[in-house]
């Protein structure tokens, strides 16, 4: 199914080698570090192996270009991202990008010569290093304003802005990164499924048909912070007693969404002071919900407002609600979908039509342009984690499928 | 009640501008740090204003000697702590080592001769820079080893020893800084009262009979750092969610011990991965349980520990529990309290007799030799934080109290 096996495996295992945290067991790329743009030199290496034509735009997303016959038709995409979180995988991202690589060699070695431009694409920053994610197809969507990029910062308090000049780009350029919709004919994107679908059903194969969107808000719980041998229970305002009840209280009305798949997480938690003796006067809850269903989420996210409401008055303790972001579901276009079905169908591979619980880039891109996705098996679901893991052979077929896909959207 | 009315509060607000995060507002000054230091030499240079003659023992504990006629008979010592803990007040710890001073000024302008030499002690470490408080007093005590200054590490992971070497001291001399139990007559420290006793009953002065001591410990919770977006809720094993169980459990426990004086006590959380689209798979807590009841305190932390394995078990989580302190509830001795008694009598000070809800140097030392303590109030009972005040007032009535307590054990 490829011209070369195992070369995928090899190049993403070489890839995983770009990693600022390797004692961590997992890999740690954030965008716009020295060690991101090591990598991205590496794949651009692979590009000019394969044909493609690197460049990058204003805000670091890195494209490929197979030029078409019909160099003014509008255009196939096909990417995904070579950043990571915090002690990732070496999956989530990479395959789209490294995939699509395969794909393209793959289709020219074949003999296939594309009608439309074929670009591969690694966005830049679709890991959330700024609180929000999909940094680079939020430009290219032209949903990033100047403002927006000060006021993102990471963890360390350094805004996207001086990150981007750090690493050698001009935020004042931000406007260049858009994409045209109308140049554009499709966008697909190849994934690991980062879930336990089509584990589950035994399914090498996923077609996306919609895209789960993220409502990221940030809870702030403040009360007193008092020596904790001191003060006694009666007379605490303990931000962070308040905040577990609302992590707890999270969990609770997510499970108990009505429409069964709606996700919700507390995946970043810091307390003020931060000291054994001290009862923690501040407390932040970085919130993340998620579902297909943008109504249902919407309702679980008032739901979860209004009980960390409820849970600061009867604690004494006062809780502001600020938002990171706000994305709209997606649906795919049946054009790719039918791509995709076809070149399953063409390779007599059983596949499954499901939702993308997970956001992806296409998901911001798909406001403005027709996108699809292909998953592949993810081993017992793990993504964002050192064990994540899909096999070889998994990650051919999908390179097989993607590159079927994109002699039918580009022929 | 002072030779110089204002001077100590004057002293104390001038202690506060050695300060390592003066933008957070309050005084961040930790043991072992440059600023630490520049503090103690302003420390030492008042020491010699009032006659005290400064050394430093192995550790860093400051020792200001005056010299009694009986050179060989056990000592008096008194005095607090000068570091701080993460954004905290000036008072704190500050008051007992300038108000000792202040008290020596006042002892030896009134023409008093002490038969007993008078020793004025700032106590390194007493905030947990390195998770255990007191680290000054226990190395003077005998109950700090040499594999404890390697094992005890600050939130950066640098250990206690080479916090000592960088700061110039040899942690291979520890023992050199213990304090023979027979060469003490009596330990008397004077410190703010860190809650709202003195200020809810109108009382100027604390005599405190017992003081409360720690049992410290880390929980750490494990379960699997998945994707926040493509794992169903049902398939969860988030660290943090049953971390937040165990913490609204440790405020519930406490609250209901029988002794009705047991505080309990999250002050530290840390979640990893720690970004906002991955469930956390592992959560650490540290833990403060405090009691002047010892049987009530240990039947709080068995509880607890039961209550945070049931936790985890019913979420498929594994949970472990790592000591970090267990520090013994200390009576203050009866001479020192009748001479504190005696001393607000002579001054016509109204006084209460209670117990110290936070630990202090004192019981530390209180294992090996008599010792005891004066509080003054706290505005609010707010301690550990930038907003912690004394009036100066409260203050002088402190000293002269300490003043003449004093007079009565080194005559």
């Amino acid at each position: 199914m490829t011209d070369a096996p195992g070369r995928l495996h090899a190049r993403i295992a070489e890839l995983a080698t770009y990693n600022d945290d390797p004692a961590a067991g997992g890999i740690t790329r954030e965008i716009y570090t020295r060690t991101y743009a090591a990598a991205l030199e590496r794949v651009m290496a692979w590009m000019r192996e394969a044909g493609l034509e690197p460049r990058l735009d204003a805000v670091g997303n890195l494209f490929g270009t197979w030029a078409g016959a019909e160099g003014d038709a509008p255009r196939v995409l096909t990417g995904s991202h070579v950043d990571t979180t915090l002690n990732a995988g070496a999956y989530d991202g990479v395959l789209g990008v490294l995939g699509a690589i395969e794909a393209v060699e793959s289709l020219r070695t074949s003999g296939f010569a594309p009608r439309r431009t074929i670009e591969v694409i690694a966005w830049a920053g679709e890991e959330p290093r700024f609180g929000t994610g999909c940094v680079g197809s939020r430009a290219a969507a032209g949903e990033l304003t100047r403002a927006d990029l000060d006021r993102l910062v990471d963890r360390d308090g350094v805004s996207m802005a001086s990150a981007l000049r750090l690493a050698g780009f001009d935020p004042d350029r931000l406007a260049d990164a858009t994409i045209d919709p109308v140049s554009v004919h499709a966008l697909i994107e190849l994934h690991i499924e980062q879930a336990i679908v089509l584990e589950t059903h035994g399914e090498p194969i996923g077609i996306v048909e919609a895209i789960a969107a993220p409502h990221d808000f940030r809870l702030t719980y403040e009360g007193a912070a008092t020596h904790a041998g001191a003060t006694p229970m009666a007379l605490r305002h303990d931000a962070l007693v308040g905040a577990a009840e609302a992590i707890v209280a999270i969990e609770r009305l997510a499970t108990g969404s009505p429409s069964g798949s709606t996700v919700g997480t507390v995946g970043v938690v810091r307390a003020w002071p931060g000291a054994i003796n001290v009862v923690p006067g501040t407390v932040t809850l970085d919130v993340d919900v998620r579902d297909s269903d943008a109504h249902a989420r919407e309702a679980i996210v008032d739901e979860i407002v209004a009980t960390a409401h409820a849970i600061a008055a009867a604690r004494r303790l006062t809780v502001t609600v600020d938002e990171i972001v706000v994305d709209t579901p997606v649906a795919c276009d049946p054009t790719i979908i039918d791509a995709s079905v076809a070149a399953c169908e063409a390779l007599d591979l059983s596949f499954r039509r499901m939702i993308s619980g997970a956001y992806h880039d296409a998901m911001i891109m798909g406001r403005r342009i027709p996108v699809g996705m292909i998953f592949v098996p993810s081993r017992d679901g793990v993504s964002h984690h050192p064990d994540e893991y899909t096999s070889p052979d998994d990650l051919d077929r999908g390179v097989a499928v993607l590159a079927e896909a994109l002699e039918r959207l580009a022929r």
